[in-house]
This record gives structure tokens, sequence and C-alpha cells, in this order.
């Protein structure tokens, strides 16, 4: 069995990806690392995990000697790491944004200057549904952002298929995704009973859409905007596509159903979702409509952010990069 | 002090509505009614208004004997009563939809037949902000929707400028909007933790914001999409706005300024907009943003679906109507 | 592989139940019943179940050509089903209350008359840490209340060791222990931001608590009150023990270490527990404090209602009965 | 008009509070501060007040040329404000602990050294209610805690009946109660659907429920057990009292009749408080029951943490100690 190991796993999508492989079948979980909270008992940091396995610091002399890594830190925190484990030879799934753009001026503007700039590029990007063949040969693979994976599942149909002209992405996410650090943003009182837009034109995980969305055949600027709601884990995407040409329901059906029937971890659906369905699953729930007023097609796509968004996507990579059935653990 | 009397008072709009107005300074409640509850005093059904009237039966002949009447009831139930009440002289604010529209096809066409034909029509519009004039010397007041509230206030200054090439409108709302009958959608299993679209492509409240962008000067079918989000009060509509010719920030703050720096119930704010921040209150929270990518405007505007979206925009109307300060007992 | 059976496969327990067994390695679903929404899929009624099997109506002509059954349904409804199973050869964990009493005068007083007066008495008490033997061999199991179960496993080292001279049962519950039924107390604008204590003095599980105790060594009339907080899933009960004679805290700690360190399913911490770390999981966890001020006994214990208080421990108990490993299909 | 300033307005409390100066028919509010937030306006910091205030710095010499003020600081940081402002003439009441017990070692064993050793002791505590009379003379009111006001208020009837032998409160807090800075307690993520004990056999409210029972008749340790649930605003004490003879209903109900029936502010119910019917008021919601299996006499209090436990109350005190009727501005 591979030995693994998990950086970052004090962090929400960290812990639910230690505590994913501390269960799976053919992976070994060797160590898990924390930067404040090293010494302690993964256990008891996040008790739900059930992991008891002691908290590291992060040393790529100590964490480097295994099969495959799951990074689970910040942009430009993680590329210096990611590229330590690679020159030992260890196999990585990046879960920052660090590895996912394609154009380094892109990532600079958005990000700042790169951590490992001998390596910008060399990731493969790790939405399974798109590039399982890649996914399957790769060393390095970038974990896609939240946002992007409901997003660009819900859209690729439309996007191959040369429908898109013109794209609103009115996205919603629980609390979890403002991450584990105590701020205003994340306190209960302020986040309870509210809902807001944040970040408005200038969230990060635009240029990681429309990256995507260009190689589907999609080319075009696109209006994203995120908003916080009051729950823990939960992402809905609300897409609204003025399409180059009119499509019926039936055209619409067909697109979807010839896109997802054999994907173990989509769900097209005739009603709209709700998070509720997806929570702690790997699953992607989709549904698509035409708005008969306008010609319109909404599509609406729900993930939960810490999951499908993060932790068990990177394990369903991790599955497919050692040759394993991609849902393995995943049930 | 003008005699007043609220039907269909424990709802949550009208039992909001009785609140504001047993403590209001210049009308006096007289009679508060409820359909399944009568008999019972208002307080022990909605222990937060304090208000220790009898809820009677509706008899026209028993609350007809008032100056003015809020009606809290749902659509095509409150024609008759407006009917009934009209005939005895009193000014009556309708919360329904039966009053809202001017085109009766329309209305048979989401409502189906209206219940006091007549009198179709025959009501003013009770937004404030765009229709003060018409409303002090309306004797039949037309409550807007919830969402109509938040939407037009938030694009009428751009749908007067010609601004409106298309929109996109995502709105989001509290359970409290699905009403006080115990449901599936509002048991607190299904709302909690959760969030999904609803009434995709067919909420009525969708011709009702079309007619009245049409009179401010934006004809056109719009895609307007509710979602259900877990807290009890608040609305956001998210605004996307496809301009006829670009705008710039400043050209866009002169037009929010220039159209609300004298209302006492809209606030124009540089970040968004958080529905706790207007929670329970009269106000309208609106923010405004080019989106330099698209060249988009960004529209938010939050309230509290059941104050200014209901009973406290009721008050104002009928302060408005008496020839009183619009903000008398809203404070 | 045993086939097996869920009625009342629609309810929060019921519909958690069907979703273990569907994936149990060694028991086999083959019914699921709804009253009301036979026909259905439970997917489609539950979607986070994943089970696709048809709800049928029920008939035990037709559910009782299985080797064992879960019944989901309230008190009095139930013991003619189990009956009807029994008489079929089917073995059942029964979820109501309707055997778990042993005095039926007791019995009749809080619930009314049995179902099934023959078989009164004839389950085993389906707490597996304290009656293991006795259900490996039962035929009829009757799996205990959410409420007795958190408390009996809190309080049973005290109650073994003649400890208990008087005992306070403060007890909190999120909203599904009220049921999936649509109600005036289960709306999200009556939960949602609200606590408050409910059947005071009146709660049923309280003579089941009472017995139990008692067959542990401590009997006593006790005062229990339930609590409804805004959560989904989770229940706490805060013990308050006066003592038969004064415990230190190394005495205490020896009391629950003993009794429970080889239970795979109940966990000692020193800090109190959250119902958060247990949620969906079929752990109980349990602190014990010594009050320095008043030499009075705090025993918290934290369980999910709907599982350790229902459909997993009714799977534990059927892991037993079965002669599996008690765990099978519960991590 | 007497001029008022708010120290620590940035807080949950301090910011209520001020929002109810600034609307108060009698007092001017002329200052408010905040430590780390000045220079900001209060209505930028806390939206929902409304107060277009500058937050300034502290200092004695600016914010002492008031007749009154409201001091929101923790603990120890108090005392010496209050000295500075008291040398100044300005009458204070303060939220703080720090002029609440009467006993100084039993201060410094549960606070630590005074910051104002001098004026130990000099308050009058300001519970409305049992000390109406010593407030009105008073220049100094210490304001009670949160949960001894919910706690005192539903015990003073028995603990003046000589009628508490033993005493057990189990107490319920929403979020606000922990404060305004970011913590892990505080985070959204580890508040939401959770509820726990917290500060077992250590709550810092001991001590001051207990001396204030003491001086009502009931001498006695109490057991006193705080737990977090997940709402922002809301307190509920569930008080179990065994007592020094039976009580029955009847002589149960006159006791609490008698006690506060002409009070404007405690509101004596059949059926058991939910604290959303006291939320955003000054009222103190209370039922007494005898539990007939046991004897025991269960009281249930709930009030708003942040309004009557803190701003609302610290208002009824001001409106008392400067001749006014206490309900003023709080209606």
């Amino acid at each position: 069995m591979p030995d693994v190991a998990v950086l970052g796993a004090s962090g929400y999508a960290g812990a639910i990806a230690a505590s994913l492989l501390w269960r799976h079948p053919h992976f070994e979980l060797r160590h898990v690392t924390a930067r404040s909270e090293a010494g302690a008992v993964l256990d008891e940091v996040h008790p739900r995990t059930r992991v008891p396995l002691l908290l590291e610091d992060y040393d790529p002399d100590v964490q480097g000697d295994v099969d495959a890594a799951l990074i689970c830190w910040p942009h430009r925190v993680s590329a210096p790491a990611v590229a330590a484990l690679r020159e030992r030879g260890v196999r990585v799934v990046d879960l920052s944004a660090d590895f996912r753009l394609r154009d380094q001026a892109v990532y600079e503007d958005w990000y700042g200057s790169h951590g490992a700039p001998a390596l910008f590029g060399a990731g493969v990007y790790g939405l399974p549904e798109l590039y399982r063949e890649a996914i399957a040969g790769a060393d390095l693979v970038a974990n896609p952002g939240c946002y992007p994976t409901a997003a660009l599942l819900g859209l690729a149909p439309l996007a191959r298929a040369g429908a898109i002209a013109d794209l609103v992405i009115d996205a919603k996410s629980g609390v979890s995704g403002a991450g584990r650090s105590p701020s205003a943003t994340t306190h209960y009182i302020s986040a309870d009973e509210n809902m807001t837009p944040y970040k408005v034109e200038r969230h990060r995980h635009t240029p990681e859409i429309e990256q995507e969305l260009a190689v589907l055949g999609a080319s075009l600027p696109i209006t994203f905007t995120p908003h916080l709601v009051p729950l823990a884990q939960g992402e809905l995407v609300s897409c609204y596509v003025t399409t180059t040409s009119a499509l019926d329901d039936t055209q619409l059906a067909d697109l979807y159903r010839e896109a997802y029937e054999d994907e173990p971890w989509v769900e097209i659906k005739h009603g709209p979702p709700g998070v509720l369905e997806v929570r702690e699953t790997n699953y992607c729930r989709i549904s698509v409509h035409v708005d008969g007023r306008t010609g319109r097609v909404l599509v609406f796509s729900a993930i939960d952010n810490l999951w499908k968004g993060a932790a068990s996507q990177a394990v369903q990579n991790l599955n497919l990069m050692f040759g394993r059935d991609e849902s393995e653990g995943l049930r």
C-alpha cells in the first residue's frame, strides 16, 4: 500500500482528507502536519476525524518519505513544498491555487509572485470528469478551487457545444469556505442570520474558471460573484448563460445526459439541487433549465465545498494517479 | 386619531404590522383578525408583538368600522375583502398581489381569475420612493412584493436612465418568505444548512418587476431566480445589468446619489450590503459596482422581507395616505 | 446474507437505518415502506440516503418475507406490526417505545393501551453496552429512546456503584427529534434562534430512564427536562447527581474507565463534549466532573439522536442478533 | 438633558447601549469610545445601531465631561476608568463585574486583583426589580451579569420565601455572550450545529448568584453550568430547586404573582418561555412548575443576554438614577 502524507491537516479540508485517507483501503496515512498545532493529536483538534495521529511540523525530509502527499496549504506557501516533495519523488495533489493556472502573468496578477517558478504550469488540472486520463499519468495534480469545480461541471457540456455567448455566475458558499482562522467574517455573530456578496469583481476563482472554460471552447470574460450564506458546508453556483443559439429542453437534457451518464459523481436532476443533498459527499448535483421568457439557460450546480470542492476530490485524484478505482474510499 | 384594522394578523407580516400600529403615535389599532386562530390573543400567537388584542373572525361589518385597514391575506382571497371594505369607505393597503398588476390578462395568467374584477387596476403601486405623491392621494394602495421592492429600488436609477439592456436577478430570501403554514419546505430540517433555487422560471414576482421596470423606462423580459437560504428574515437581490452604453463608477455613483440622497429609507453604501444590517428595519441598503472585466453593472439590494418587503412598508404607505410623515412609527 | 426490511423508512431514523443497511456488508436490504409516500423512491424523498429502492405500502405478507426487520413507527402503531412479523418468524428491532417498558401499568399510564398485549415485555432492551449478551440471543429488541441512550450510558457506572442519591437531568435536543411531520414546533421560524423547555414534567422518556436506572441499582424518581435547541441532529444530556457518598476525581475516572475502556462506541473525555463531535456517528461521548463547591457529580453525555439515539444503534443491535461484529457497517 | 458617554461602544453590549441612548428622549449621547476601532464611525462598525458618532479613544478628560457614563469594558480594566470618571463627578453604570461583589476576597479569588480597591464595594447592584430604590440614589451602579439577571429574577420569590434548600442551575446562552473577539469558540464552524457545556465548575457568575441569593435569604453553594448553543442572542436558565418544604402549584403561582405583578419587565407565563420571545427586549420571561414526581420546583427564565442581560438593563438603571421612568427609551 502506498504511504501518504497530508500537509496542513489542521485546516478544514486537510482534516477531512486525512480522515478519508485514514480509512482508505489502499493508502496508508503516515504523516499529518500542522503549523501552529504541531504536537497535538489530530483527533483532539478535529474530533470528527477520529484520526489518532500526531500533528508534525513540516519537514520535507520527514514527510518526504512517502509515495504521495496532499498539500492543503494556502497559495504561494504551497509551491515551495510541492517542489521539495517532488524532488524527493513524492507524487503530489496540491489543493492550493499554485498549479492551476497556465498563464504565469495571470497568476502573478491575481496571486503575486509564484513560490516555485521552475515548476509553474507543471500540474495537471485535477477535475477528473474533464481530465481523467491526464490525471492518471500525472505526478503533480492541481486540485481545482471549490467554485471552479461546481461551475465547470455545470457548464462543461454547454462550453464544449460552443453554446456560451455570455455568462453570469452567482455563487453562494457556506462559512467553512472562509477557512479556519477566526476573523470578523467567520465570527458566528457576523455570519449567522446574514448573507452578503463578497470579493465583488475580484475573487481569485474568476481567472481559473475563465481558463478552463476557454479550454472547453468558451473564451469569454465572465461575471462571477460569490456570496456568503449562513451554513457550514455547501456551495451552490447559479449560472446564467446567454446561448449562441436557441436550445430547447430536449437538446439540453441530451447534452447533459451524454456528458454525465457514466460519471459516478455527477447527478443530473430534474428539479434544482439543494446543497444539503450533497453534504459530506463527493457528488456534484446539477439541474439545467431553459428560461422560456428570455431563452437563457440556467444551470444550478451544488457541491460540498470541503469535499468535492477540496478534500474528497483530492482523494479521487489520488486514486486515479495510483491506478485505483477513482471512487475508492469515498462512499 | 384614525382607527385601523389589520386583517390576517396571525401571519408573519400581519403580526409585525399590528405590532407597529399598536405602538404608532397617530393610528389606533382597533381590530386584528385571523382565520383559524380567532379567539386567541395576538400576544399568545406571536409573543414578540406584545399586542394584547383578541384575534377576531373577519366580518366586514365589524372591521369595516375603521378609517383604514391593512389586509395581509393571500392573493385572490384578498380582493373581495378589499372591495367590501372600500364599499364601506375604508382606505386600504393591500399586501397581496391583487392590485399590483395593471394588465388583467397578465394577472390571470400568473394568479388565475381575479376576486374583484370591478376594482382591478384601481390601486396605486405602493413603493413610496417611486410613487410618493400618488400614494398620498390614494384610497387603495397595492403594497409591493418583497422581491420587487428590493429589485426596483436597486434598479430604478438605471431604468430611468435608459441604461438597462439585459437583466439577470439572482435573489435570496430567508425562510419567513415561505409563510407561516408548516410544510416540508419550512420544516427546520429541510431548510437548516441548506440552500436551493425555487420556483425557477415561474415566480410570480417576475411580471411585477417587469411591469414596474417598464414604467421606469426599461421594457424587457428578465430572468429572475429566487433562492431559499437558511435564515429567518432578510432578502438580498443581486442584479446583473448589461448596460445600453458603458458606465463608469463616477457616473454610477452620481446616478444613485441623485436618486436617493433625500430618501429616508434607502442607504447607498460603498461595500456590498448584508441582510443583517437591515433586519427588522424599513431600510433598503444598496451597493452598485461596475465589473471592470465585462462592463456589466452589479447592484446588490438588501431588505428585511417582512419589514420593508411587507409590513413596515405598508405602514409607510399608510402614513403617506393620511398625510403624516412617512417615517412615523417606524424608527 | 440475511434479508432485511425497514418499516417507516420515510421518517428521519428510518431513512438513516435504510441507508446504513443498503451499504452494510452482511445484510441485504429488500424492502422499505412508507405510509403516505409509498410509490416514491426513497432516494427522492431523502436524497442523502442514495437508496434507490421503491417505498412500499406495509403488508406483512410482503415485508414478512425477510429474516429481520427494523420498525421505525410511532408507539402503539408499532406493536401490531411487531406481532405480525414475529408470527412469520421475522426477528425484529423495534424503534418505538412499545417494548421498552417492563411494567404494563406504567406503559398504559404514559402511552395508553398497548397494541399487542400478548407480546408486552417480550423484548430485550437494546442498549448494547448494558445488555450485549441478551441482545445476541433475542428475537425482539426494543431499541432505546434517544434521551435514555445518552442518559443511561452517562449514568450507568454511577448507578451500578450505588452512588446516585438524587438526580436532575437537563437534556437538549436538535429539531430532528420532533419528527418529520411539519408543525408549528418544527417550522424554521419557530425553532431558529430559539430554545425552550418542552414537555416539562411529562416527557415519556422519564419512566424509561427510571426503569433502567433501577435495574442498574438506582431506584429513584428523577427530574428530567428536555429542551429544544436550534440545530438539526444532536443531543446532550447534562446530569446533576447528588451522590450517596463523596467521590473524588480519581475514583470517578476509575469508575468510568473500567466501565467503558473496551467499549467501541463510548468515548470518555476530559473536557465536556459537543454534539458536533458525534454527529452522524454511533458514538456516545461523555465527560464526568466533581463539582468542588457542592460535591455534586456532573455528567455530560452527547449523542446524535438519529444515530446512536435511533438508527445506528438499531443496526448495532441487528449485528449482535445475527452474531456479527456489532460495529459492522457503522464506521 | 443629561449628557452621556458609552465607553466600549464597539462591543456588542456597548453598541446596543449606544443605540438605545442615541434614540432616548431624555439623554444626549455625546461620546462613544473604542480601543482598536477609534476613528471609525460606530455606524460602520455596527450598522444596525445607525449611530453616526465617531468612536473616540478613551480619555477621561474628554469623556469625563458628561453627566453619566456606561462602561462596557471587561473586568479589571473597567475599575480604573470608573474611578477616573467618578472623580470628575460622572455618574456611572459599570457593566463589568468589578463592582458587583461585596467580598473582596471572593472577587480576588475569581477575578484577580481589583483595579480600584478604594472603590471596592461602592456600587449598588443594578437589578432594578430587587434594588430599585437604592439604584435611584446611586452614583455608581454595578450592572448585573447576564446569567445572574435571569437566575435571580427567576429565583428571588423562592429565595425570599426561604424555600430554597438545594439548587442546580443549567444555563444556556447564545454565542454573543462570548464577546466580539474572533476565537476558536466563536468561529461559525465551531458553534453552528453544536452545543456544549463550558467553564464547568468555574464560571464567574457563580459567586455573583450565590451572593445575591444570600441577600435574599438563601445562603447555599450552588451548581451552575452554562452551555453554549447555536444562536446569536438569548439566554435561558433552567433552575432545579429542592425546596425546604412542599409547595403546590397555587402557592407557587401566588408567590410569583405577588412578586412581579407590577413589574413592567417581568412576564410570568403558564408555559415555558422561549428565548426568541424576549429577543431584543428588556423583558425577562419566567415560568414556574412543581414537578409532581419529585416535588422539585422548576423555574425557567429567559432574557436577551445583550439587552436585559446587559445594555437595556443598564439604560433601565440610568433612567432610575436620573429620576426618569425606568422604561423610557426601552419600548
